[in-house]
C-alpha cells in the first residue's frame, strides 16, 4: 500500500548478510534458512570474506545453539560431494581423532577392527603438524600407495575388509573456505565451529557410525578437559541428529601417546602393538577405541565382549595378519612388517640420560611435538618435505621411576645442529621430580 | 642460538594482524605501536578487510580502553592531511553534532558566535539522511556557493569572521575506509569506535577547541542517554589528550528539533531564530551551544556572561547582520534573508489536524525524519537528488495542549502519492494523549 513500506518489503525478500551479522552480534539465533542461504552464497563467492569473518568473530562471543550448530554442519557437508559407500557391505564405522603428539592410532586400530569384521573404508589426509598424517606414515612403508581409484578402493574393502586412501574428493568445500578464513582471523577455537567443521567432513565421508577420539591436555587442541567434553558432546549431538550412530571417547594428551614420535618410529610402534608388544597407554587406547567401534558396528553386544575379541585378535596374530594383507593389497613390502629393523634409520642416534634420581613429573606433549618438528619430522607449511626417519622414542613416561644415568629418551636425527637443538628443547620440557606423581589416566570419559 | 628460537624471533620482528585480532579477542589492550602499525598497513592496503572486520567485531565485544581509543583516533587523524588553520587569527572553535532530525543548528549558531568574535572556519559535508547536510541547506539560498579556494576561505574568515566550505580535503582517509567496512559488517555502534571516528576528522580539521553536540533519544544515533554520556566522555577525553579545549553538551532528540524538518523549511526557521523568533527548544539549544563556544574561544569568562552576550547579539540584530554578510560573501542573495517568503515553495501544502482533545504525548523523531525522506527531502544513497522545498512544519510539540481540529503540522510536498504516504506515516508516529506529559528537557548534561 505505502511506497515506503513496499520498498522495505522488497528489501526483506532477499536476505542480507548484514542482518545475519547483526543478529548474531546481538546474541540471537540464526534460522535454518539463514544458515543454508549464507553457506550457499559464501561458497559461491557472493558473500565477501570481510562479512563472513565479522560473523565468525561474533560467533566466538555469542556462540551457536544446538540447532544452529547442526544446520551449519549439514549446510557445509552438503556444499560438495556426499560420498556414497553403499557399494561396501556392512556397517561402515569411521573414526576421527582431534589430533595430538605421537598419534599413530589409526595404523594399529584399523587392522584390529577389520580383523573382527568391521569394514574399514577410510580417506585420510596429510595435514600439517609435528609429524605427518596417517597417509605419510603408511607411505613410509616401501611400496605402499594411497593413490587408489574409487573402484579399487571399494573392491579392496569388500574383499579384505580394509582400505585407506588419500583424500582426493572435494568434501565439504564450504568448510575448507571457512576454515582458511578462521585460520587467519583468530576465530579457530570456538567449540561449535570446531564441532561443525569436523562433523561436516565426517558426514560427507559417508560412514554409518562414527567414533570420535577427542584428546585433551597440553599436546591437544583442547587443553582443558571441560572443553574436550563440550566438543565431544556437540559432535555426538550433531551426528545423532544426522542419523549416525555416535560414540566419543575423551583421551589423555598431556604427555605424548605411546613411546614414539616421528613417522617411521611410530609405524614401528604400531607394528609392535599389533604383535602384542605395545606400550601400556597406547594399548589401552587401541583396546578401548576398537571395542567401541565393534559396538557401533553391531559386531558385539557390549564393551566387555568387544574387549575380549580385540585382545584375542591381537594375541592370536589375526590383527597383524590383517595389517599385512592390507599393506600387501596397497603395494607395500610386508617384509618390513615382519622385520621392522629393515626400515631406514636416522644417522644420528642420541640418548638423553637423567641427571638425577626421582620420577618423571611431566612431559609437555606440545613441546615434544616441537622437538620432532625441529628434527624435520613434520610440516610447518604445505610445501615442507618430511624426513620419515627422525623423531624421539621415550624410555620413561610420566610417573615412571628414574635413576641418575637412566636413558629417558632417544633422539633420531640427520643433522647435528638440529639434534643439538632438539636435545636442549627436550630437556627444557621433560621434568624429573622427587615425589612420585599420580599416573595419568588415558581414558577420561565415554559419551554416546 | 637455537634454530627454532631464532626462527620464532624472526617472525616476531614483523607484527602480524592475526596476533592483534587474537589479543583483542582475549580482551587485552593493543599498544600504541600496534595501533599505528595496523592503521598504516590497512590504509596502504596491506591488511585485508577480512582481518580488519574480525578485529572490529572483537572490539564490539571487548571494547577499547582510553589509551587505545586515543591512539586509534590519532593514527586515523594522521592517515591523511592535517589542516593548518594558522593563517586564521584567533582561537578557532569547531562544532560537531552527532546528528538528528530537524538539526539546522550550524546555520543559526555560526553567525551568532562569529558576531561575537569567534572565528568560524568550517568545513561541512552533505551526508546521507532525512534532510540534507549544512552544505545542502546553505545551497538552497539562491546564489550561495560552498566551493571556495583555500585562500578565499581563509581571507573571508579573517575579514568577516565566518566562512563555511564544502569538504574537499581527504581528511582521515583511514577513518573513511574503516567506516565503510563497519557499515557493512554491523560494527558501527561501538562507542569507542564512534568516538575515534568523529574525533579523527575533527582533529584533522585543525581547530583549537571543539564543542560537541551529542544528541540522545529516538531520533539520535544514541537512543540511550547513558550511551550519549559515554560517547561524549570519550570524545572529550580524546580531544583533551590531543591538546584541544573541549566541551560536550548532551541534548534532546526524542522529538524533532524546532518546528521545521526539510531543507528550505529549516533555513527559514534558522533565519527566524536569528531574527529573535525561533521556537523555544531551538533557541535554548543555540543559546547554550553559543555560550559554550564563547567560553572555549576565550571571549567570555563564564556561561552567564556568554548567555547575556548571545541574547544581546540576537536581539540587537548583530547575529542576523553577520549571517547576511556571510551569505553575501559567498554569493548568496540576501533579499531571501530579509524576505524568506521569496523562497521557492512546495506545490502541495497539507495540514494535519488533531482528531481529539488532549496533549501531544510523543513525536517519534526518527519516524518524522522518514516522513521527510518519503517526501523527497533527504538522501537514501549518495546519488539521490534532494528536493529542497519539501518537509514538515510542526504546530504542536510534545506537552503542548491540543483541541480537536487544531493543526498539528503542515506537510509540504510535490507528489500527491508521497504526501499521502507521509501523512499516514506521520499519523502513526505522532501521538495525542489525555494526561499532560512532562515537557522534554533540551539540555541534559554539559561535560568539559
Amino acid at each position: 500500500m505505502l511506497y515506503y513500506i513496499q520498498q522495505k518489503a522488497k528489501e526483506a525478500e532477499s536476505m542480507r548478510m548484514y542482518d545475519l551479522i547483526l543478529k548474531k552480534r546481538q546474541g540471537k539465533p540464526l534460522t535454518k534458512d539463514e544458515i543454508q542461504w549464507m553457506i550457499r552464497e559464501y561458497t559461491d563467492g557472493r558473500i565477501p570474506d570481510y562479512q563472513m569473518s565479522a560473523l565468525l568473530m561474533a560467533i566466538c562471543f555469542q556462540g551457536l545453539d544446538k540447532e544452529e550448530t547442526y544446520e551449519l554442519t549439514m549446510a557445509m557437508a552438503r556444499s560438495g560431494e556426499m560420498l556414497d559407500l553403499s557399494q561396501i557391505q556392512g556397517i561402515k564405522v569411521d573414526k576421527h581423532s582431534t589430533g595430538g603428539v605421537g598419534d599413530k592410532t589409526s595404523l594399529a586400530l584399523t587392522p584390529v577392527v577389520a580383523s573382527l569384521g568391521i569394514p574399514v573404508a577410510k580417506m585420510s589426509g596429510r595435514g600439517l603438524g609435528h609429524t605427518g598424517g596417517t597417509i605419510d606414515k603408511l607411505e613410509s612403508i616401501p611400496g605402499f600407495s594411497t593413490q587408489l581409484e574409487d573402484d579399487t578402493f571399494e573392491e579392496q574393502v569388500n574383499s579384505i575388509g580394509i582400505s585407506i586412501m588419500g583424500q582426493t574428493k572435494d568434501l565439504a568445500p564450504a568448510d575448507k573456505l571457512l576454515y582458511a578464513l578462521r585460520d587467519v582471523t583468530a576465530t579457530v577455537d570456538q567449540i561449535s565451529l570446531i564441532a561443525s567443521s569436523i562433523m561436516s567432513k565426517k558426514l560427507a565421508a559417508g560412514a554409518d557410525a562414527i567414533l570420535l577420539d577427542v584428546k585433551t591436555g597440553s599436546g591437544a587442541f583442547m587443553k582443558e578437559e571441560s572443553d574436550a567434553m563440550q566438543l565431544a558432546k556437540e559432535m555426538v549431538e550433531i551426528g545423532k541428529s544426522a542419523g549416525r550412530k555416535m560414540t566419543a571417547v575423551i583421551t589423555n594428551m598431556d604427555e605424548p601417546l605411546g613411546m614414539a614420535v616421528g613417522n617411521i618410529l611410530e609405524v614401528k610402534e604400531a607394528i609392535d602393538t599389533l604383535k602384542g608388544n605395545g606400550p601400556d597407554d597406547f594399548v589401552e587406547l587401541i583396546e578401548t577405541l576398537a571395542s567401541h567401534m565393534l559396538i557401533l558396528g553391531g559386531a558385539v553386544k557390549d564393551f566387555d565382549e568387544g574387549l575380549m575379541r580385540v585382545r584375542e585378535s591381537i594375541q592370536s596374530g589375526k590383527a597383524l595378519d590383517k595389517f599385512k594383507q592390507f599393506v600387501a593389497a596397497q603395494g607395500g613390502d610386508t617384509k618390513y612388517i615382519d622385520h621392522p629393523e629393515l626400515f631406514e634409520q636416522a644417522d644420528i642416534i642420541e640418548e638423553i640420560r637423567s641427571e638425577q634420581d626421582g620420577f618423571v613429573g611431566s612431559i609437555d606433549a606440545q613441546e615434544m611435538g616441537i622437538c620432532s618438528l625441529i628434527l624435520g619430522g613434520g610440516r610447518e607449511t604445505k610445501e615442507s618435505v618430511i624426513d620419515p626417519t627422525v623423531g624421539l622414542v621415550f624410555s620413561k613416561k610420566v610417573a615412571d621411576p628414574v635413576k641418575k644415568g637412566d636413558v629417558l629418551a632417544t633422539i633420531y636425527g640427520n643433522d647435528e645442529e638440529k639434534v643439538k637443538q632438539a636435545v636442549l628443547h627436550f630437556k627444557e620440557n621433560y621434568h624429573i621430580i622427587e615425589e612420585k606423581p599420580t599416573k595419568p589416566i588415558m581414558i577420561r570419559e565415554v559419551l554416546s
